[in-house]
């Protein structure tokens, strides 16, 4: 057992408390059952039980629970860069890579030194997306709520009047890449669910 | 890489989609906004992140990510079996543990059969609370709501009418077995937010 002295316990507690705000970033999915929004919190629960659960399917030999060390913490700097949908068509990306690399360092900031510095590369990993884990955690960040879009009346894809092809597009190549067995499996609920005539595009 | 056939996938990714019924399991916590209650999805990853941070104040040593799996896992039988506040007056323990078993059964035999042998597994150690791990996850599972009533005009107290002398009976055990150096700060804050005149007891 390693002791912090009370001060770094004091900065750990100050974090966890921030954390409690990204329970109120709502994102643009639906829950399955369409009665809201669902909200980056309970998103990055549902995406680490995906990583647990799918991890044997990953392109390249993975570590489930480095997956999951990435996807717990990839959305933290939404709580102060705010959520930014898929099918949005708002600032350059610069932009916004800014405001989520300021929001890592005062969020991650509030941790003692060594443990901020460790959480903000987890996040940097997910975000530059070159290791196996965070390859495949990307993939399962677009294969969520791709999987709540068919089940959900179409959800975003009806909302912002995307196309069958626009799926395809914006979510095949990160889910192809961290595995193809998931993207085909994707894939062809797509398929099955714009044959349906359900889709908004 | 290890490949499963088809049929295993879709087991797992009906598994997937029923989880997204936690997130619908409201629990008496509030947000710290008091904007809302908890629902058990996100406690679950706020819980997990209370894991990653707090790890080296556990009493004995504990594998981190261990204690992530339990607490990603330790609520999904709420979805059929609901949510049990700790300041409730319901049914006997063994009726609840009951409901509990069927549900974990139920859902994780949603999942390929190795694969759910192995979730019901995480579950039962997280309940029956022997090893180090599962020790130090329930107490984060008393921390969190502990933490969030202090600093949302306490929050399930309040409601409740819970007095400090019963919230020292009813949290303190538990995160002291799990993690002393916690206690203290925990028992700390309890007796400040007391002291401030702002309990409902």
């Amino acid at each position: 057992m390693t002791c912090l002295p009370t001060d770094q316990l004091t900065q750990q507690l100050a974090f966890l408390v921030e954390l409690d705000r990204l329970k109120s970033i709502v994102r643009q999915s639906p829950l399955i059952n369409q009665s809201r929004k669902e909200n980056s919190a309970e998103h990055s629960w549902h995406l680490s039980m995906f990583a647990l659960v799918l991890a044997t399917h990953a392109k390249d030999a993975v570590n489930p629970l480095h997956v999951v060390k990435l996807l717990l913490v990839h959305d933290i700097v939404e709580i102060d860069a705010g959520d930014h949908p898929i099918h949005a068509t708002g600032g350059p990306d610069t932009q916004i890579a800014e405001a989520e690399q300021r929001a890592a360092e005062r969020i991650f900031g509030l941790l003692p030194e060594q443990q901020g510095r460790e959480m903000l590369e987890l996040w940097r990993e997910f975000e530059d997306a070159q290791t196996p884990e965070a390859v495949f955690a990307k993939a399962l960040d677009r294969l969520q709520p791709l999987l709540i879009n068919t089940l959900a009346n179409g959800g975003t894809w009806t909302e912002n009047g995307v196309t069958q092809q626009q799926v395809m597009e914006r979510y095949g190549p990160v889910i192809e890449r961290g595995s193809p067995a998931l993207w085909e499996a994707a894939s062809k609920r797509v398929s099955e669910f714009f044959a349906a005539g359900e889709g908004g595009g």
